[in-house]
């Protein structure tokens, strides 16, 4: 892109133009080794005009209704006068040949919105590919004057840790359903959430979504770190009625306004961003690692000769190292 | 090491021989390179005699009666016949300046056992650094023919994890104590429990131990894999009582024998130590990273640039990886 080019990009995203957005969100979204140093330099400049905004991470497993949840809870909040951006992390978009995620028809009220905007996620195949795409479209969505942030995950692999990782709030999507069902939370997911939604509270459900809402609650009160100043709440919501999502925001509010007052965000956010610059450099390392023809050679038959017990890994470690570096 | 001692050094080893024991276990501490070869060379004559016991992890706050009850579960292991090996993983002991783990004056009744070797944590400073030593002094105490490893754990940081990650069976000690106690258990300890112990269980805990036990059984629930084949029991000992160890013993005589025939345990150790494979070979790729005077020099004026949002992750790591390559 020449340089005449990246003034009026970055110019038509603080702009919010629909157009300049989506060009430079699809820069973002690249994997062209060529188009890596302009994605470098757009994020620059935009970078000083992001963080303004209030991240959400939202993830639920299939069928929990994420889609018309989010759709209702950023048509709430399109109605306070907030501007809402819907992104998403699906590593398996690129396996199933084309992410559910994003999918305009999903979120009908949001989609016909001005003030929202919905990128499904990229398919760029790792989960560490998204995660880079979404975190950097961010910048740029923040920079557009969007000031929430969803980023929707199906919480496949290590999906949930990644997104949590890169907001301010993390909402986790529950069924109700009693007994068997708590069962089903995936391993750690419970403690990552800052809040707890128990989705489909409506119909024959209302007994079953205050059982719920008890016995998460009591989940919540066993991995919930001591002395942290955010207890996670547990908030009975009907996406399809419309109930519930006044209390979401209000509590979203209380944590915000507490976060932001103690510096906890402030620091969140800081070590978020270290962590992930350090993420990349060793990223960047094992790629070459992986990508090495030596190394995939001898790395298989290691991999074996450790399993079984005849190599001591550290052995193994070495020589692959050695091949690294010849 | 010369070669004669190699062979004089394993073949003493393999006969228990107490003195080459101590001679190999702290040659796999040092940390001086010369040492290092000699290491790879000894472990790899181990292993073939390796791994027939029983790995289990250990952890629990301090305070829960960790040493009592790793002692009168040792002596309970001996009487049947076993052989039992304490190793350590803590990695404060550096900076506490010696481990408080390991000392035999803890463990009075294992302490005089032919049948026992206790080891303290290596204070070698690094988690990564004390899990590489405990790793490595498993293979040797296997190969002189403990069939059983105790691996304790005071639970610093990442350690239960690490733990997890080197043995067969994770066992977590909780005290019992009503309602507000349950959150002192630490972030996703629960999930890689396969059995929690309920000490001291005795005095007036009693009715506290049986309701901790409820309680806690009903949080593991929440955090159990569906589909799993083993559901993390809660047994209530008293290790100064004695009472409870059979119990413990038998269920892990249970979980040893469905893994064993399902052929899980030799699918986790296989994964274990692929995993650990690729651990090492990343961790001297950062230990590289981290001891180059370029990078760090960069790297904390990069830091400060990331956290404060002036300059975005991913330039950053371009930077780094830069002064890394030149």
């Amino acid at each position: 892109m020449p340089a005449i080019l990246f003034d009026e990009c970055v110019e038509g995203v603080l702009a919010a133009d629909r157009t300049w957005l989506g060009r430079a969100v699809t820069l973002v979204e690249s994997t062209r080794d060529q188009d890596r140093k302009a994605t470098l330099e757009i994020l620059q400049r935009l970078l000083p005009h992001s963080g303004g905004a209030r991240r959400v991470g939202i993830t639920g497993v299939p069928g929990v209704g994420k889609s018309t949840f989010i759709d209702a809870l950023g048509t709430y909040l399109i109605a306070q006068g907030h501007r809402v951006a819907v992104l998403a992390v699906d590593p398996s978009s690129s396996i199933s040949g084309g992410s559910i995620l994003g999918d305009k028809t999903r979120m009908p009220n949001l989609a016909i919105h001005d003030a929202a905007y919905i990128r499904p996620s990229p398919s760029s195949g790792s989960l560490g590919g998204v995660t880079r795409t979404t975190r950097e479209t961010m910048t740029v969505v923040e920079a557009a004057g969007f000031d929430v942030v969803l980023v929707e995950t199906v919480g496949v692999g290590q999906s949930e840790t990644a997104v949590a990782d890169m907001v301010d709030f993390f909402l986790v999507l529950m069924l109700p359903g009693a007994g068997d069902e708590l069962q089903g939370i995936k391993k750690g997911v419970l403690e990552l959430a800052d809040a707890l939604v128990v989705n489909k509270s409506d119909g024959g459900n209302e007994i079953a979504a205050q059982r719920a809402k008890r016995d998460y609650r009591a989940a919540l009160a066993m991995t919930a770190p001591v002395n942290s100043s955010w207890v996670p709440p547990v908030v009975a919501v009907s996406a399809i009625q419309k109930t519930g999502l006044e209390q979401v925001v209000t509590l979203m509010d209380d944590y915000f306004a507490l976060m932001t007052k103690s510096g906890e965000l402030a620091n969140r956010r800081a070590s978020q961003q270290v962590r992930w610059m350090w993420a990349m450099v060793e990223g960047r390392l094992r790629d070459r690692l992986q990508s090495s023809v030596e190394v995939s050679k001898l790395a298989s038959h290691l991999e074996h000769q450790v399993a079984v017990g005849q190599t001591p890994p550290a052995a193994a470690a070495e020589q692959i190292l050695a091949v690294f570096d010849s």
